[in-house]
């Protein structure tokens, strides 16, 4: 009955990433030590209301924060290293990374202030770090950013292969091929656990390679009659080193624009993975003295957010550039879930300012950073583990990732789908989820943290639906009569102008609801009865439920 | 210049449905009469906060009204039938449908308690019918709802054919096809404009039968060990029909669920649209009387809509069905842009409860209802109209779909590429943009039209990012002295009480702001000081900036 030395088991406790695409996080803990893979942030679904940022509740890491050992960090992009300035400021542990994770967290640790209370380890691939009784081997793989690890935490009860995100890339553009050697030679000796990203799982077969792109780019590059436009992730920085390439063999001019992707961009190339030939680059502010089909420009906004420069440009808000006729702009990213409409506005923007725009139905312009099922099977029989967790990916992908692995013949009694809080316990003999810590979404507003909760939400949903009706009288203390009002003000209910008999009924309701209660009813049945009966009223007339909020002010 | 006889012009005015997806809806002008063709409504976008339809504005229209001879429907759905109930209580005239729109426009006239003040014209495939000095040719076309017709609108000036949404079927479910002859007579003897449908521009190819997925239901019917449920839209008739013979012919009995489910199919069998096979429909009551492998359900909810059936059962949340492993739920519908979250949400929590969901990802159990691009230039070279205005999408679809109407060899100076309130004018000679009329988005919120306009959005919009803070002072009016509060009470804002300490300060920095008016000065001054020293230390304290509304009390 589960009679084991603690020395025996190790736990696996996914705080992000499991049942959702983002916020990645998971804790693994054995002989009493605990080692973080990744602290990712998310971003806020539409009823998030005024969230910034999403990152995941770290109570349990905090509540044990002398046993945890240290941060790994599989890559640099959001999902995995946005939440590090929060997580850091509520645990003083080290974090291990390779240089460009590292290089791009530090910008982070710039914006929060806390460079020099920061204890980083860099690591290439290829490295085997000891962190405590851990030994961690750092296996390089190919993703959409690169520098990416996988991580081979070597415990007293056997490995636990984490993959990172990954996707098996035979020719990619810094001609760094995932570790398929070392993958096998884990599997043969023996993995314990395989835990695999499920991203893509709904994608039959194989992701193309990054380097596929090489000959669209070209051929647009060779069409487009004016000026290139091309949109893309800063983070990624092969892409960004292709499209440069492409520039430069057909002898255009380069200029970068958007602040996250100078940024990125500077610091990839500070770091040697940004290999940028000599005299590509010019200024944004120079581009002009160039013909316009000697001119490229590379720039963020794929995903339509509304301050980004592509959707300025679309919008004809840049400062600095304005879209024309003879342009040709490549969005060279797929479409977040969630993003659709904004991404398709900035689209029909672009078509309106006169832009051929080359986007995501067209093919050949944007490849996943993802393994697809061929490759997933792939990871699974190289390893061949003897328990399967699928991680990243929403409830459905982590399903049909656990179906993949007991149709490739893991018994499904060894392949765990677990949630968010979950602890999963693994021992040499059996793996299964033994209890719940606290888990979820903490939100970033602003500086707060946290400080956003339900209630909050709740009323802001309220608000943005009908608006805000305040109420506000001022009553005597002795006598309980009114001395002022009943004003009524409201906020995104109706524009009062041309409402002026809807607010004076309202009154009219108010000062009945005042003169109901009996003389010695206290405030709060006051308030009470004035949103019961003026709540009443306005459904009744208008089918709208704005919030009603009563203020009495004492003479 | 210019100088021709009114008679020898039509114009055309397009008050929805050009660039957007949704509320069609185009007046064709001749003689100054006017014909009217769709009324329908649009789902309000993500940052319309609070609406619940968006249909057009119909100034132009309500200013012209009694040139208004009628309203022509192609066909039932919303975004051609839902505005309606609106148009026609500001314009008296007859509208103009096939037996089945009428039936699904009159269920909206009841609820809006105006069916007896509506004045219909039944018509068919095949009908023509003068409309005052008009001739309006109704023509079968397909689409994913039954009794669809094209509009061949002859005038003084030639023939405006309007497509309706269309799709070109050669085995649809009902076995009548789009009348190709009737089209080709109407290119033969010479068409003026072609109005034809873009939504589908983006897609190469054909848009498969309908029939086609009848093999694809028929083996998910034999595969599901226990009960199939089928979410699709209650007005795509054909396809209802298709999952019942395919339930008959593997006996299973048949429950409807769904308010709109039962609705429309009822009103499709009294009209004689729906076929039911004797004994096969039961009761939602009587289906657990059955063995699960002897049950389908066909339900609503193909969009995540959080109120409807499906999305209910996924949360055990419906009354009536709970999902159980063993179900198997097919999506047969594509996820309508910007409900990408909601219709993942929904498919996680199928799984979750265990069911199998086959949704749009896998192939084969949705097709679309509009023409991909073959289907598009095979419309264009059946008619070989003079002039090309291609209409329902937004602006990239447009402009597409010109592109395939030039490359098949239509003089570029004869397709117009428009917006809603652009009116084209259209001569024997020319065709081109020759004004504007107003036109736009109204707003339906409850029981008020127009009432919610652009201030009132911009105050959901910023009460639902960071809520809003109320600032309440009494203030005697001879000595302008603070008699009571201030008081401040927050929404949306901060949870007030763990901020306490924030509210104090915030009472200072408002005293202060009295203080610092001068003796004489008047309230709003008074107002504004306090909005922005209240805002100015907010802000710098938790980068929020919440709506600020002082209210001063006189007494």
């Amino acid at each position: 009955m589960g009679l084991f030395n603690k020395q025996d088991r190790v736990l696996l406790i996914p705080l992000g990433g499991l049942g959702e695409i983002g916020k990645n996080m998971m804790a693994v803990e054995c002989n009493r030590e605990i080692l973080v893979i990744d602290a990712g942030l998310a971003f806020p679904d539409e009823d998030m209301l005024g969230i910034d940022l999403v990152i995941p509740d770290i109570s349990y890491l905090v509540d044990n924060r002398e046993r945890v050992k240290g941060i790994l960090l599989t890559h640099g992009h959001e999902d995995h290293i946005g939440a590090l300035p929060y997580v850091l400021k509520q645990l003083n542990v080290p974090i291990y990374g390779t240089k460009l994770t590292l290089g791009l967290a530090k910008g982070k640790f710039e914006e929060h202030n806390m460079v020099r209370d920061v204890r980083t380890v860099c690591v290439k691939a290829g490295d085997e770090v000891k962190i405590g009784n851990f030994s961690v081997e750092f296996i390089h793989v190919n993703h959409s950013i690169a520098d990416v690890t996988a991580l081979a935490i070597h415990t007293s009860v056997g490995v636990i292969l984490h993959t990172a995100d990954f996707k098996f890339d035979h020719t990619p553009v810094d001609g760094k091929v995932t570790d398929f050697r070392k993958l096998a030679e884990l599997g043969d000796k023996g993995v314990l656990v395989l835990l695999s990203d499920s991203t893509n799982v709904e994608r039959e077969g194989y992701t193309p390679s990054e380097r596929e792109l090489n000959k669209t780019f070209n051929e647009l590059f060779v069409q487009a009659p004016g000026r290139i436009l091309v949109a893309t992730f800063a983070s990624n920085i092969h892409r960004v080193q292709q499209i440069m390439d492409t520039a430069f063999h057909h002898e255009r001019k380069v200029a970068l624009v958007g602040r996250s992707m100078i940024n990125v961009a500077s610091i990839a190339m500070d770091l040697g993975y940004l290999k940028v030939p000599e005299g590509l680059l010019v200024d944004i502010d120079e581009i002009d003295r160039y013909p316009a089909n000697r001119v490229a420009i590379i720039t963020t906004g794929t995903q339509g957010e509304p301050m980004s420069a592509l959707t300025r440009m679309a919008t004809s808000d840049h400062r600095k550039i304005n879209i024309v006729p003879g342009d040709t702009v490549l969005i060279s990213a797929s479409t977040i879930p969630g993003n659709e409409k904004l991404v398709a506005r900035t689209i029909n923007h672009l078509f309106k300012q006169g832009a051929t725009v080359i986007y995501e139905s067209d093919s050949g312009i944007h490849v996943s950073g993802h393994a697809s099922q061929e490759e997933q099977k792939l990871m699974l029989n190289l390893v061949r583990p003897r328990y399967f967790v699928p991680v990243h990916g929403e409830y459905r992908h982590l399903v049909q990732h656990a179906h993949l692995a007991v149709e490739l013949g893991i018994d499904s009694e060894n392949v765990v789908i677990a949630e968010n809080g979950d602890m999963i316990e693994v021992t040499r003999e059996k793996i299964r989820i033994a209890s719940k810590v606290a888990s979820g979404k903490v939100f970033v507003d602003g500086l707060g943290v946290g400080d956003v909760g339900n209630i909050v939400l709740r009323d802001r949903k309220q608000l943005s639906q009908d608006g805000i009706l305040i109420v506000v009288v001022t009553i005597d203390k002795e006598s309980s009569r009114i001395v002022a009002g009943p004003d009524i003000v409201s906020r995104g209910f109706v524009y009062v102008r041309e409402s002026e008999e809807l607010i004076e009924e309202a009154k009219e309701k108010v000062k009945q609801a005042i003169e109901n209660c009996s003389q010695n009813a206290d405030w709060a049945t006051m308030k009470n009865q004035i949103r019961e009966i003026l709540g009443k009223h306005l459904y009744g007339r208008m089918k709208r439920r704005p919030m009603i909020l009563p203020i009495i002010m004492e003479v």
